[in-house]
């Protein structure tokens, strides 16, 4: 089967990501930001969109995984995502291999050490209207969600994208 | 869920791989391998089991799924892996993401751009019983079986990992 290498991304959700979920008993009150408390279960057996790499501070590799719909999605090509899509991005420190250099005789591999993070983008149009129809999200390594001052970067940054606030192209297999 | 950062490992699929499949009409002549021509079906659809970054003349990015078997042996940290277990390595060039570079407001990161290979280790324990139990295969990125030369060197190579055969280790989440 041919998969297309197209369109999609979320490459930058590592500047963190800000959900605006409003309860009904503080519908009253736009201007309080609800973060999403909750990581959206079984996420960690969802299919690939891609991997990532950042240099810098961040030093990371990552994965980007996809819920069915979000899947289906990409695959097909459908911009914008439909509600019910959400993009997982799982980051973990980039760390030198002693096991794989000592084989290959060289310092040249670079394996996912501990977690540092992990992010999700949940797409409902109405529910995040503010927000460019996604909510964001961001996990500590320890399971806490992100600070409020980090998750306020995620939308801005993510309004920056060509492709319906996501960066993370589809990688291409065969 | 919490799963264990555990113990096993592909990182150095990198070097290739033979399958030692001798068909029924060629089970006389063992020193003739076959290689494996066929990509197993559905496997861009599997787990994930972990993320890999080689630098050097690979430049790869790399993802590391695994099929049912594969992913249960590994969160149960069952070795050796049993009869059945899939793990696929994809690669591909890593690449530096202009899109996201120009977000960032600096050179910092790498994403997968064009596919550059897709290796396999099956596990048949009495098929593969030459190679260490494992049958390695290599595809093109248009599709075609590695050469021989490099096919030779798979085997070798993974003995060295001190986890049957393996070297990638199932990167952790929570």
């Amino acid at each position: 089967m041919k998969w297309l290498a197209f369109l999609l991304a979320t490459g930058a959700t590592w500047s963190g990501a800000l959900a605006f979920t409003v309860p009904a008993s503080r519908q009253a009150d736009k201007h309080v930001p609800i973060f999403v408390t909750t990581i959206p279960p079984g996420y960690r057996d969802w299919k690939l969109i891609s991997v990532a790499h950042e240099e810098g501070s961040l030093n990371s590799l990552g994965a980007v995984l996809g819920n069915d719909v979000a899947i289906k999605a990409y695959r097909e090509a459908k911009l914008p995502f439909p509600d019910g899509a959400i993009i997982a991005a799982l980051h973990w420190s980039h760390v030198s291999s002693e096991e794989n250099n000592k084989v290959f005789g060289r310092s040249q591999s670079f394996v996912a050490g501990p977690s540092t993070n992990v992010q999700f983008m949940i797409k409902d149009a109405k529910k995040y209207a503010t927000t460019g129809g996604w909510g964001f999200a961001h996990f500590n390594k320890d399971g806490t969600p992100g600070e409020e001052a980090l998750l306020k970067t995620c939308s801005p940054c993510h309004a920056k994208a060509s492709r319906d606030f996501v960066f993370t192209l589809y990688a291409p297999s065969y």
